[in-house]
């Protein structure tokens, strides 16, 4: 049996067949088991706002053309997509909550197991707020800056979000403002959404849209927070190698597994793992303990702490069928509650951390931020005996895995190219992007989704883009599934770049002394936040706002509220973002007109809808063309 | 034809018919339309929370019997129950804060066309609170609660909201301090509740459903905040005398028809309103103009400003189509859309007024607080304008209309009792209770709700609970169909009321020489925290909880997500409630246990789902017995 229309991943095929083999359930049998979806939706068209419902809008005007209240196509479709979107904000920003709140009970002396690793990027982010640095000290410093973040949060003072103004150019802050897209603070446009899209609320499709494009401009607030506070406490990312693919499991160690998307808990996690070596080892784990990753907790550790990521989204439940994962340690977000199905098949312990993320049956051990190394402890030595339980007989660690390279946060890649010039890194990019070695820049970020084949989507894009000359940058687990491929090394440049970007990386990797990878992995999904900063620090360098530059955006797997969140600020900056799978807004000509065509008019950023890699890839290039094209006219008419 | 399937009141059942000759569409032809509705949203059985979905869980179990990422039934349930708690609680909370900040900004000297009008409330908050209000002028304190409310929203310094605990007795608080089920602030529980609610997030039914009692309680505090600040804004509610139905419109005035929620607005408008009289009577309106109120916009004007009530939430289009509204004008919530498609119909201007509630085609008047005067004199003029276009020949006032009286705010309750007992007014209500004279307090609460014959069962729950001697208070659109049924005025206690109660009343009347009516209409939605307010007045007299209390609730047509908020916290707050109409939790049979059944174990509140209205006041009056009985025994127990 072939799984090829599961998944392109190898290592996942292997499993796929061992589960039919076993009869396991997985991810794919339930989404054969699932069709036909609703076409309501799936296309946006059904509204539950009020206890009168649920409403459902007959797209082809045989039934009902108005929910019970009168409401039409479009406001139930542009409400469900900012409920939508505001679920991503609430993910986004209650994780950078938690490591705000963090910073500013550390800094206040009441927590103890945390500290400021960063001090560099603690200076950094202090200034980018305008913070008056001078004479104070670490500690006064760290309590300013996490007040400043949690007063992004609170708003309420006619205050603007002060994380926002620095990550964009001028103009396009001027161009937000113009819109009136700026909350006071995330959580004030969480509730203003929520409640605009109440039954009897806004009925304007094009004023929910902007209502909106608040939310997601809040979410991209949150995800700088979570980045920005993540490297002040954990280090900012420095290269780093490491692999991908389940063939990361050690048969001879214990396999600690975390997935979710906070590095609060993991890296005590893995600190303790550290420390716990010997325990692991007089259990008989001769290899001690294998700390490895899935999701953007994955993608957290294994930039700052070199930890290979074993699965990304879709392939969670087969990281336990392996039998080879002793306890897999959760946190928050994109876990699979069919990880309790899977794990009492074997010995694996799932584990469940967080207050708000309970799973029935899982052990439950609370981690709490004022007893972080106990409540580690007892996790990791939790792991050491379940694999005192492993049945050798049903473990199958599938022979696949790929080295890969990471840790390319913006302040890493500047740091490398400052040795070709010191003064200006960022005009290695520029320079080679006005030489035509690159031809742009394309960001990938998102997840999987079941509805299209695993992870093959997210490569071909990006094959298709880079044989261009088109630089990719990658975050959570689409990059995952450029690790899985090779892609994050530098052998790869050679076997998939363009002539003009060979050109880039073999002319770098001369004045560096390092070779980089084809595709640059810049982190978690709230590291998207990285991306950005790349953008604007080349736009601000040339002189032009971000929607002027040829950098588009791919989420060929989108499959979280997060995913349509990030797209939807990504559209904001200016940037034409591709969907790899039908979005619920196609119920709605307006909307979908509004957010695949007159978004561009607007923000010079939209959406670009297409199932279809190479036609996907067509597309993102083509607009790369005509903003450079766009680029050396309005070069031309200011030489003029 | 007869329309009585439809609704219960004569007055829409004119205007339905002459809908059905004209050939114009009310909500009753889209409900139709509708049929049949989705079963699997009708359980709550549909997941949409992620790109992979929508995933539809059979309860039948032929079909899949789990989401796509694995979840189960009850997490299905939990989450979308969690979702809607949270509908509501930033529909309450967001119109609250924008009083809230109002306070704040008039306190500051930014804002002069609103005062504070009642200083004694403004004293007690102050006071409830615990500010120092010793030698503080009225701009202090005013600037220190408007503080404190917006602090209510704020959380993050792990501060409780202060307006929860004055408003419970302790040992309840005590119990919500136990369950973990006090918020930090309003937008925090916002933010974490849709967080936890997403994929990958909460599976756990019980977790989720803690999760979302957290959220009601918030709804309760902005709840609270609404009703204390618009007292202290726009004074605090005393007895008054009024009308409702749509027998209000006058053939020979401007009617000008507020519709919606917040007070800010309508208070503007019917002082403008009274300003610009002559205006009105130049334009030939003879009696000038005739501000009526649908809605809770509209019960807020009855209980301040003794406003005619026009409609309730199922009659808004038939306020409309009897020709003689000349102007509709809307801010929050409950707006049908499909108004826009009926003022085509008529000369009526449709005009929305709020930022975040906009309506294509209508026309759109911005209200700021800064311009208040202006905006409402833009809006009152325009309804003057239109009169002047209304066609006689399409004028069709249906001549129903009843007497009421309303503006039973806890103060003016209290006032009144204080002619019995001086010194322990509320006694007036214990010694009738211990006499049994009072045999339980009802709080009636909620919506219309197409799905129920309009005013119906609201009317059918009443009577029997009268007929059984139980002391009815009411709130919202229930208050409304009470009014046009006569059962706001003393008359209906001759009619309706059981011997007990009528005992109760005559010897009331005696001694405050006013005949009190049959129900006592406490307010808005937001004012149902008042019915709160006299039930904890109640239990702190008598020295026990409120959950032991005879008191309960009742939302015959539950409709809008505000409605299930306030179940939630009713329920929270010990009170057994009734729901007349289905919520979508049947789906799952745990989810429903838990609501309907465990809850009373660890709340004392718990949900009553019955239609009938017979058998639902059947039920109430069980639970309100065994309360008293439990009291008894209680009582004894201690004397023993």
């Amino acid at each position: 049996m072939s799984f090829e229309s599961k998944s392109q991943d190898p290592a996942s095929q292997e499993m796929l067949q061992l589960a039919a083999d076993k009869g396991m359930e997985t991810i794919w049998d339930r989404y054969e088991a699932m069709q036909p979806q609703c076409g309501f939706g799936s296309t946006g068209l059904c509204c539950t706002n009020c206890l009168q419902g649920p409403c459902r809008i007959d797209p082809f005007g045989e039934g009902p053309s108005e929910g019970i209240c009168g409401v039409r196509d479009y406001s139930v479709v542009a409400r469900n997509l900012v409920r939508t979107i505001v679920g991503g904000t609430a993910s986004h920003s209650d994780h950078a909550r938690h490591v705000a709140e963090l910073l500013r009970e550390v800094a206040a002396g009441h927590i103890e197991g945390y500290e400021v690793k960063d001090e560099e990027k603690l200076m950094k982010v202090a200034n980018k707020l305008g913070l008056e640095t001078e004479g104070k000290d670490v500690n006064e410093l760290t309590k300013e800056v996490a007040e400043e973040a949690v007063g992004n949060f609170i708003g309420y003072h006619g205050e603007e979000m002060s994380f926002l103004k620095p990550m964009v150019p001028e103009i396009r802050y001027e161009l937000f403002k113009e819109c009136d897209i700026i909350a006071t603070g995330i959580n004030d446009v969480i509730n203003q959404a929520i409640h605009r899209t109440a039954m009897g609320m806004d009925a304007d499709p094009v004023n929910l849209i902007f209502g909106g494009l608040k939310a997601a401009l809040a979410d991209f607030v949150g995800c700088t927070i979570g980045t920005d506070l993540s490297d002040i406490f954990f280090g900012t990312p420095q290269v780093v190698e490491s692999e991908a693919n389940l063939g990361v499991l050690d048969e001879n160690a214990v396999n600690l597994v975390v997935h979710g998307h906070e590095p609060v808990l993991s890296e005590k996690v893995i600190e303790t793992a550290r420390a716990l070596e010997d325990e692991a080892k007089e259990a008989g784990a001769e290899n001690g303990i294998n700390v490895v990753g899935i999701c953007c907790t994955g993608n957290e550790l294994l930039m700052r702490q070199g930890a290979p990521l074993v699965a990304n989204y879709a392939s969670q439940e087969l990281a336990i069928m392996t039998g080879a994962a002793d306890a897999m340690v959760v946190d928050i977000q994109c876990i699979m509650p069919s990880l309790k199905n899977v794990t009492d098949c074997f010995h694996t312990e799932l584990i469940t951390t967080m207050p708000h993320v309970k799973i029935p049956g899982a052990r439950h051990i609370q981690f709490s931020d004022t007893t972080a190394d106990q409540d580690a402890e007892e996790i990791v030595r939790t792991a050491i005996d379940a694999y005192g339980r492993r049945n050798p007989d049903t473990v199958n660690i599938p022979d696949h895995k790929s080295k890969l390279m990471a840790g390319f946060s913006v302040e890493a890649l500047m740091d490398a190219f400052s040795k070709i010039n010191e003064e200006e890194p960022i005009s290695v990019i520029t320079d080679a992007i006005a030489a035509g070695d690159i031809r742009g820049i394309a960001v990938f970020a998102g997840c999987n989704n079941v509805k299209t084949p695993q992870d093959r989507n997210h490569v071909e894009v990006a094959k298709e883009l880079a044989k261009n000359d088109v630089l990719c940058v990658a975050t959570g687990c689409v990059a995952n599934a450029f690790g899985k491929n090779g892609l994050l090394l530098p052998e790869a440049v050679e076997k998939y770049a363009g002539e003009g970007l060979k050109k880039f990386f073999s002319e770098a990797a001369d004045a560096l002394g390092m070779e980089l990878p084809l595709i640059l992995h810049m982190g978690s999904c709230v590291d998207n936040s990285r991306a950005v900063e790349l953008g604007t620090a080349i736009a601000n360098y040339l002189g032009v706002d971000i929607g002027d530059l040829p950098l588009v955006a791919s989420a060929p797997e989108a499959m979280h509220e997060k995913a349509v969140s990030i797209g939807s600020w990504a559209v904001s900056l200016g940037l034409p973002t591709h969907v790899g799978v039908d979005v619920p807004i196609t119920g709605s000509s307006l909307v979908t007109e509004v957010g695949t065509k007159i978004a561009k008019d607007v923000l010079d950023g939209y959406f670009i809808i297409e199932k279809d890699p190479k036609v996907a890839a067509e597309k993102l290039i083509a607009e790369i063309d005509e903003r450079n094209w766009l680029l050396e006219m309005k070069a031309k008419a200011k030489e003029a």
